[in-house]
């Protein structure tokens, strides 16, 4: 696995059960995944040569986050690296102009958009139809917030477009709520859907999920579901493929593309019979993929994000104290203010004392103490 | 932690996600922790120059097995280590005469025992109340039925004594079913039980176990969660403690003690909130412990022993394909033939479909392909 992040350890953690050997490629041996697992290969996934090495012996190369250069992949693969997913299907999660374009032509309905290089055609996008605020996006490099931009008037606009980057000017969508249809896709074709769930956002970046979706109607859960699906098989996916979406009052709207385990997938450690990294994992070596039916009736998941306190220790033993239940994962990584941390997941019937509300209040508490050493988020 | 073998593996896949850090003692780099962990050192648990090395910059130490000789735990006591469980209460699991004597002595079930040292004292033992059979156990040493011998007559007991190993003699138990009572005990001396199960054993190695024990009553399955927490807490223990139980019909005798996770607590992984192997952990950190309290309605766990062909691969990939619910758990450990070489979970909710007797038989179909690749054990 290209990149040893905390999605590059929790695969490696479900890798031990399956028997599988995972090396990771990691920019310094203090990486989140390095640190837990023995076969790391310290160097830079912009350098080709260090893919190369990386890659030499492994059966199949995949990744924990889509920055490894276009070009760069296309040599892997002409070198003979079985990369899954490969450089065809990464390229719409590298270039989100490409990824609008292409979905639009296989018909999957998306917020309107339109390349923008001045101003004067972020105005004339505005003008058009959509309206202000404008949502202008980095075409590539974005990620977890950073390359969005919701830019109220052309002022705000203007300041964005001096950044430099190449840019595409999206609708703003005013949604009920933001969904994501996690699915796994193998290369025998073989496809899996988890349960539809509820991501809540803060500044772009995922605070929340909440697995199944509360109040979504079956239809629109089976809709996203089979959306997703046909999106990884249109766009040629191995491993998993994470949609976002929007949910506009029944209609659904894509939002983004990951083909990697997803932040809105952790609650799948708990809360489903096969982890998406294990699932991702069999994807990837195609072996058969596992059910991912819920294991409870209701997960909330929370991100644990940095505070000021470096210390994670005092406040780690307090949440183990006042909620035995509460599961927490640590990450291992340097803490610093508004960097994920960790996540906390919960689990319960959905049902009386353990609905949703109040398994969200549990996660909830417990994220942010171990933040910041209160039991509230400032 | 002292030892490699799968219960250090899956101990070290529970600390991943608590950010615990974990050293292993291994024999061979092969072990099967060895492989998956990256803090290994290589030693020999006979020797105390390479624990007093290993256990160097651990903040505790603890066991995957009950083998390092008692004089080297007290030496290692004495050097300033830490230990967990201490050498006081891992004396129980290493002598079943002091084991069975300090039992009785708290009024704890036994079986009736003595020491014996010849044909006679065991002709003397049979002739004073419980008959032939009677089971010879060697005082220390055995393991998954190594080391326990059922003579049914005086004959066969003089074969066993000819080996020259320390024995003593108890009573054959006519048991309704084997149980498991699985406690952790930490140093603060907060207690957290585990659902009673049924252990199902073939030549004295655990094959199967459901959990929560089929058809037990509430009252006889508090009574051995009482018993293994007073037990825990009288003994001292610090981390888990398995008690194994017979069932005779709403009495409970006690059979074995571990201090360590223990196979009858693999279901956990799945089954529980919180795994045997993180609350190991958080017991043995002296951390609050987490909820034991199931997280399906019913766990069936099945052991998988190595058949004759060495690779499983093929097996593997078939198992996955037939029953994508079933967790497989692989142990990374070369296939002999006997050797458990694995495990399959299998959860639900208990009822109609889902009922003990389906879950099983999807358990035992798995493992049964694993080891064999034939539907059926044979």
């Amino acid at each position: 696995m290209v990149g040893a992040g905390q999605l590059a350890r929790m695969t490696y953690q479900a890798s031990i059960p399956l028997g599988v050997r995972l090396r990771v490629l990691a920019d310094t041996p203090a990486d989140s995944a390095a640190q837990v697992c023995p076969d790391v290969r310290v160097g830079d996934y912009h350098n080709l040569d260090d893919l190369l090495a990386f890659a030499a012996g492994c059966d199949v190369v995949t990744f924990d986050h889509e920055h490894v250069p276009g070009e760069h992949l296309a040599a892997l693969e002409a070198a003979g690296v079985a990369l899954a997913p490969g450089p065809a299907a990464l390229q719409y999660t590298q270039d989100k102009l490409a990824m609008r374009k292409e979905l639009t032509r296989l018909g999957v309905p998306c917020p309107r958009f339109a390349a923008v290089a001045s101003l004067a055609e972020v105005t004339r996008f505005a003008d058009e139809g959509p309206g202000w605020p404008v949502v202008l996006k980095a075409v590539s490099g974005g990620y977890d917030g950073r390359g969005v931009w919701v830019c109220d008037d052309a002022f705000a606009a203007g300041e964005v477009l001096a950044h430099g980057v190449a840019l595409l000017a999206e609708e703003y969508v005013p949604f009920r709520a933001e969904l994501a249809a996690l699915v796994a896709r193998s290369p025998h074709r073989q496809g899996a859907a988890y349960p539809v769930v509820e991501t809540v956002q803060r500044d772009g970046v995922c605070h929340e999920v909440l697995a199944p979706a509360p109040g979504l109607s079956a239809t629109v859960a089976e809709e996203a579901q089979r959306l997703a699906l046909s999106v990884a098989d249109d766009l040629g996916v191995t491993g998993l493929l994470a949609v976002e979406l929007f949910d506009c009052g029944g209609s659904l709207l894509v939002n983004e593309l990951a083909m990697r385990p997803h932040n809105s997938g952790h609650w799948t450690i708990e809360g489903a019979l096969t982890s998406q990294f294990e699932q991702h994992l069999r994807a990837v070596l195609d072996l058969p993929l596992g059910a991912p039916q819920p294991a409870a009736g209701q997960t909330v998941m929370v991100n644990v994000f940095g505070a000021q306190d470096p210390d994670l220790y005092d406040k780690y033993i307090h949440v183990m104290a006042a909620d035995p239940g509460v599961k927490v994962h640590i990450y291992g990584k340097a803490v610093r203010p508004g960097r994920k941390i960790g996540h906390v997941t919960v689990t319960g019937s959905g049902d009386g004392e353990e609905n949703v509300l109040a398994l969200r209040d549990r996660a909830l508490r417990a994220a942010s103490y171990l933040a910041t050493g209160k039991e509230h988020a400032e």
